[in-house]
């Protein structure tokens, strides 16, 4: 969407929940005319014709004489709208055949199949939304754990917009003062005099904070990837369903159609994780060990942490060694079936407890010092699965702030735009601190603005725009 | 849910929607209490407490200073709602995180999760829909195709309510008619004249044409099992995507987690068909022809109609022939590739053309007269596809009266019920007519009553009630 793409004479609709049986679905519509073109197709048009705004119609959806669906109509009438235009929500049955022949028949009669974000879009042009806000309306429907929905949640509710704003206060302060300078250089002061040098070291603190939280933001959006590996029968399976077990992830399985390895959303100390077992190999065919150690090292190429399992039963062997000194990636080695030896294993107790025979610690695999140290776990019993959360976690918010900030970034977009500002005023301090002239300083700190105008949407190039809403889904 | 199931001091909620990334989704709730109970979780319990009923409130789900998400709230009060209670749904952000956290909230603060069909059931107890009705809206929910979807809104509607009620006063007549005689016999008249014949054999006839609608309803209900057989390389792959690209069925594929074939629903000709191809297999292994043949042949032991494709640039082979000898389910051969034949490959031609060499009509194979013609197709140019469709749903259709009837079945235990008044309107019918006692009669009619009564849930026994809403989905 960009700003050419504002057609408000048009009017759009669209499917707005899953194309899955349920018990409700909803068909939504925006636009000018849209409450006289579904009172075409309403049993009871002049219900909905009068209707107040922010009242609910019941009838029936027709095509003709054809009834399609019993539903309830969310009447509401511009500006008070989420798009700030009419509205018509149709509230019918979530049967799939059911959403999409209502969908099918507004778009006989008059509608636009919506684009992405295209009700979001409207509302931003429309003064109902800033940037921040409408892609933390993306970001809400995208998180898969309940720490990643609060977070967007409070971008929702602005605080990232007023965290922005009172930034842009310090740095307009600023300006205003220097302005005045330039206009009134009455009695020949130093730049410093004008230029208060401590807000804009605050607002320089402000956005170095906005842009280093983007990491953690990052993580709690997109997740990270972490690959169970080992040999065959060290416990791979019965890991990765533990885990699920544990901390089901809220987003459903998504199966692949020709792969050879399990995948599954889990929540791992309030981070999603995309979970990736190759234990699916093994239910299907013959394959040697070897091979089931191959197929987890092309998987762990790409993860962000690796848990490399030994059946604390057998113990390490040279596949093992081999693979866990050649791991290039943050690994974890995962002591299994820990409830089968006597006592535990050791892996979970003091470092300079003697672990049991048979379960090396990660030096002797020929990896560095300074790496996780192993982890002793029972999938049967639960044991240690605690303590492998936390060393997984641990691994993933390396660097991460875990305090929980005024407000984060919610795009890679918005962190572009903050850093942009950040060197702007960066710049700003030494050319006042080498005592350059007052436009150099105002040039400084007016792109500044432009930069943090970008974020919330003030001043955003129309690229800008198309490439926010293009990710939205449809009916949103 | 049984009677004795229904607690309406308690307040229900559940997720209504697909628990799937979407724009919006909603969560429900039903209750003496509900607007009260919401509005402690609510950014405005003012608004929401005072809300008129069919009015829309906009705010902030919060539990205590923690913002869940912006939504609005749609309230009804009681009896003007769908379960007859007072009612708030909660339409937030369809991301399953936030619609989970709302949920999760409900339940902490004095919701109850609601069962299965709950929502229903409550509208049923309530007198705000009979079991016809009731059974309709699980229905248009499962509904795969146009038709099927249709079909249950008519029922919504309330058409076979009416086609049931207007039975029953044909015997509700009869039965006032025969009361009057056997309170006061005085002119001694033969049960001819008291029980009006004419009325109770419409009766007959539209109880029979009801029972007889159940086949056709089941079938665009449950659909029919279509296997794509044959070869490999025989086209079973391009004609499974051909009828896919043709008539995508509007329930997406489900995929299975460990199998060798690939199933979708389709709609042909409106009726809903889930199709199996085997050729997933022959992607992964080295499979020699004999092989994809048995394999074909285990899937088609259970199939409504098999489809047994042969490469008609090749011709039919021993297999083949042996295949559609020994296949006892309804076969249509299909030669493919019809494109690279000079001309048409003849099978779609006037029965006394010639077929070209190597394309055999069933009866070559041992199959017997009166078997559906081979069909000649190709998938690349969609050629002989729509014919295809017509012998498919012929076959499928074998029975089933094509002339939209005023009302059908929804449901088995629709059927039962309907199968049995008519078992008792046949025997009050033969009582009559030999003159048997009237009480006879009137026992015969009064039972007819009662299995009708059961159908729209009038005198319905509470274990069938429990196996109706059993069924349903969550939020409905």
């Amino acid at each position: 969407m960009t700003l050419n793409q504002y057609t408000p004479e048009e009017d759009i609709s669209s499917i707005a929940t899953a194309l899955a049986p349920a018990a409700l679905g909803i068909v939504r519509t925006s636009g000018k005319n849209c409450i006289a073109l579904v009172s075409k197709v309403f049993s009871r048009p002049n219900a909905l014709l009068e209707a107040k705004g922010n009242t609910l119609v019941y009838g029936w959806i027709k095509d003709g004489e054809n009834k399609i669906d019993e539903v309830m109509l969310a009447v509401y009438r511009a500006p008070k709208s989420f798009t700030g235009e009419d509205m018509v929500e149709i509230f019918c049955h979530g049967g799939p055949a059911v959403v999409t022949a209502i969908q099918n028949l507004m778009l006989k009669n008059g509608f636009r199949q919506a684009n992405r974000g295209e009700y979001t879009f409207r509302a931003y042009i429309n003064g109902k939304t800033d940037l921040t806000k409408a892609e933390a309306v993306k970001e809400i429907i995208d998180s898969h754990t309940d720490i990643s929905r609060s977070h967007a949640a409070g971008r929702l509710a602005g605080n990232l917009f007023e965290e922005i704003d009172s930034i842009k206060k310090l740095i307009i302060d600023t300006l205003a003062a220097i302005e005045v300078e330039i206009e009134y250089p009455e009695d020949e002061e130093t730049i410093a005099d004008s230029f208060n040098r401590d807000d804009i070291l605050l607002a320089e603190k402000r956005l170095t904070n906005l842009a280093e939280s983007w990491k953690g933001e990052k993580l709690y959006q997109d997740g990270a990837r972490v690959v169970l590996a080992g040999r065959t029968n060290a416990g791979k399976s019965s890991l990765f369903n533990a885990i699920l077990k544990e901390e089901r992830a809220i987003v459903s399985d998504i199966e692949g159609t020709t792969r050879d390895w399990l995948e599954s959303w889990a929540s791992i100390n309030g981070i999603p994780v995309r979970l990736f077992d190759t234990a699916g190999l093994r239910e299907t065919s013959d394959v040697i060990e070897a091979q089931g150690v191959e197929l987890s090292k092309n998987l762990a190429s790409d993860a962000d942490v690796v848990l490399y399992l030994v059946d604390s039963t057998a113990g390490m062997d040279e596949n093992d060694k081999s693979f866990i000194k050649n791991c290039r990636e943050p690994l974890i080695i995962v002591y299994t079936k820990c409830d089968l030896e006597q006592g535990s294993c050791g892996a979970n107790e003091e470092k300079n407890s003697a672990p049991l025979e048979g379960v090396a610690d990660a030096t002797v695999c020929g990896r560095s010092e300074g790496e996780t140290s192993p982890v002793c776990i029972s999938s049967k019993t639960g044991e240690g699965i605690a303590e492998l959360f936390n060393a997984i976690s641990g691994i993933l918010m390396t660097g991460i702030s875990t305090e929980r900030e005024q407000a984060g970034l919610g795009s890679a977009r918005q962190k572009e735009a903050v850093c942009e500002a950040l060197e702007c005023v960066k710049h700003a301090i030494i050319s006042a601190d080498d005592n350059y002239t007052l436009d150099a300083v105002v040039q400084d700190l007016e792109d500044a603005l432009d930069f943090l105008g970008e974020v919330t949407g003030d001043v955003t190039p129309d690229d800008v725009l198309g490439s926010i809403f293009a990710n939205f889904c449809v009916g949103k």
